[in-house]
């Protein structure tokens, strides 16, 4: 595993040069003819004067008669970025750049990196909510934890479009596909297995939520903290009570036999662990997953270092190992989820989003693998096919729900969502064959 | 002039129709290879972690390695859309749109359309300060009056962007080069002309001060409003001087007889008139023009209709007119100036904008006609040639007077520039010609 370093080393210094050379990841580009100035007099006044009337008569025509429905906003305060804390929103916006050129090559969206400057978690949600009428959903990123989980209750509360934490809600939703075909691979059942989430921030609280949600047991999960097992007697609780409400309810509802201790003795017994703590290999022993039961399922999630590498944890015991790397197999990637969840609510005209539609996606995901294997529990980034029937699945669900204004066909929504996306991509491909784009000749 | 309101109303149901059609006016790309999802790994993690280390040391390198060195943010809170009034941010989308379209194709730039629901100008300036870190520079547009001079002054006094609300600065930078213009052709000289203002909006109050930062005299100058003659001792001086600071300003510093009355009176003896006033031919009488100096000079810019048509202005004796329409000569068209002063800004990395880089603008387009006519006092938005000599102009002046981020030759900066819109426009030409862009068959 020394490669990795050299690897990552490499890919810094690579990663600095061409953002020197391009200059930013996404441009803007008309989507509509333009032959002569006359056709300003449509696209601009006097015409549009009357698009405008039309929409103020209706607001939901802002989906139908502007770029809404396509559109999404990348917002970040800067606070958590990566692996790197609070470097400010200057220095988050390359990251979320990527993400903007992701949610459009493989979702067909237009995502726009918004990085903001507040200092009070009243700023940042006042600063969201004032877009809201721009953007057909929004993309929460990198904020730090617990401010995470207040700011994505209050907007979720106050608009009436979907907003999505990709570090929470993502995470959770791939999380519970690679887990759902984990259990498929070892033959267990979601409500019979124990569940050990190290690590409490943003992503093992959703996740243990979601989880919940999908019908694991609440009471047979632990989650551990660098304070130790999760539990309601816990000196901290009073604290947690005011400070992270989320994660003070599942101190109190999960890990009903009370156990306290360390990360060892909250593995021993599980059938799943869902590592999202620290980036250093070796930070889960070998011997605490030999102390699992068998069959077991180890998902080490942190990036770029997972908390065990998979050969160790295979060699003590664990009969599928996750992680979130590209060059192991299981990667569990957000990148598998958000820009067909996105595709499909926006074809949805969602008003929201929630846990019902999230675990319709992770199913729809998890079925996508016809044979679930030890080492492939999810889609790859590069099966493309997956992308349009998890976008028709959560369009479908969100119209099931009521929670959309544009009800259509499961169908429908498949044939739309393939259609938007293959359109951007052959678009994409031809700018890239025309010449538009200089190549990379570096990796 | 009857089959002006068939031609709009037949504009109305095209960008009606069309606007349902195309579903948005913009639409984005990546500007980077992918060729395999490898160069992930170089544009999103792990790669990208050390270009936002990079820019936490040095935050003015996000101008180097994202792409905010071209991006504009279209900001508006949808209070004063066009001739509609306050809208909503919802409805005022599709203008946004229209503009981020104008930019792209004349100015090469990215522009972004946001449309802020907000209630105070505290909340509005609390949102685009958030932006901030996104953006290389702003664009406020159609903000209500007296609200858009506050949030103007406090967002230029606190950001280190350039801030541009383009009703005040677009207007008044291409209104002064008309008349810079329409003096040569008379020829007047500016210290000695009696120049009439009728209105005093955000346009006319800014077209008063920039006129006398370029050297026309205050004293010569007068303003009108529904009150009539702007002057110390009206009754409404008070409430002025609370509400609206800039206006109360202008009636101390103008009108040095302290003439009292009305437009008429205002007009009579004055060698410039500028209405921005109401959209409504005849509103200015034809009398009215002949009761001011010989080669009188009308301006009658009130969209979609003049206050005076022009060839009634000529009648009367005016030997020049300008208004805001394309059909008649002299259009003076916020087109002409802002995408080549963004794309200035813009190329220099200014910290800010203000009336000495507007007044080389202004001066530079004012030049660009080679030989002033009455019926031709600025370019047309299809003399291409212009826009990278204007952007040039500004980026040097910007450079000059120390607000520039990148000082350069003005050599450089034109052919950054025309490299910058030329390769915007190939690579849309090329989309339009591969047909990704359906044709407008309707025009």
């Amino acid at each position: 595993m020394e490669g990795d370093v050299e690897r990552t080393k490499k890919y810094d210094t690579i990663a600095y040069e061409q953002s020197l050379r391009y200059k930013g990841k996404i441009q803007v580009l008309p989507k509509v003819p333009i032959n002569s100035l006359k056709d300003f007099s449509v696209w601009y006044t006097p015409g549009v004067a009357e698009v405008s009337r039309r929409i103020k008569e209706n607001k939901d025509l802002s989906f139908e008669l502007t770029g809404r429905w396509n559109s999404v906003a990348i917002v970040t305060d800067g606070t958590r970025v990566l692996g790197l804390g609070k470097i400010g929103p200057e220095a988050a916006m390359p990251v979320m750049e990527g993400k903007a050129l992701i949610f459009n090559y493989l979702g067909g969206i237009n995502a726009i990196p918004l990085t903001l400057r507040t200092e009070s978690r009243g700023e940042f949600i006042a600063s969201v909510r004032s877009l809201e009428p721009s953007f057909g959903a929004f993309n929460l990123e990198d904020i730090e934890s617990p401010k995470c989980f207040f700011v994505l209750e209050e907007l979720q509360k106050n608009m009436e479009v979907p907003v999505w934490h990709d570090d929470q809600l993502g995470t959770a939703s791939i999380t519970l596909a690679g887990v759902i075909n984990a259990l498929r691979v070892v033959g267990k059942k979601k409500e019979d297995v124990r569940v050990t989430l190290i690590g409490s921030g943003a992503a093992n609280v959703a996740i243990a939520n979601l989880l919940i949600a999908a019908g694991f047991r609440a009471g047979n999960m632990m989650l551990v903290d660098h304070l130790g097992i999760l539990e309601p007697e816990r000196e901290d609780m009073d604290k947690l009570m005011m400070e992270n409400p989320l994660k003070y309810k599942l101190a109190i509802d999960t890990n009903s036999e009370r156990k306290k201790g360390d990360i060892e003795s909250a593995m021993k017994g599980s059938d799943v662990v869902i590592s999202a703590s620290r980036s250093e290999a070796g930070f889960i022993h070998k011997e605490w997953v030999s102390g699992m039961n068998d069959d077991a399922i180890v998902f080490a999630l942190a990036n770029p270092t997972p908390e065990i590498w998979p050969h160790d944890a295979k060699d003590a015991g664990a009969m599928v190992v996750a992680t979130g790397r590209s060059d192991f197999p299981n990667q569990i990637n957000n990148s598998l989820i958000f820009p067909s969840l996105f595709r499909g609510v926006l074809d949805a005209r969602a008003k929201g989003v929630n846990f019902d539609v999230m675990i319709a996606a992770s199913e729809e995901i998890a079925n996508f693998v016809s044979d679930p294997q030890p080492d492939k529990i999810v889609p790859t980034m590069d099966e493309w096919e997956m992308y349009p029937e998890v976008a028709a699945t959560v369009a479908y669900k969100t119209a099931e729900l009521g929670l959309a204004r544009q009800r259509k066909s499961r169908e429908w929504f498949r044939n739309n969502a393939q259609e938007i996306i293959e359109n951007n991509r052959r678009l994409y491909q031809s700018i890239l064959k025309e010449g538009f784009i200089k190549k990379m000749e570096v990796l």
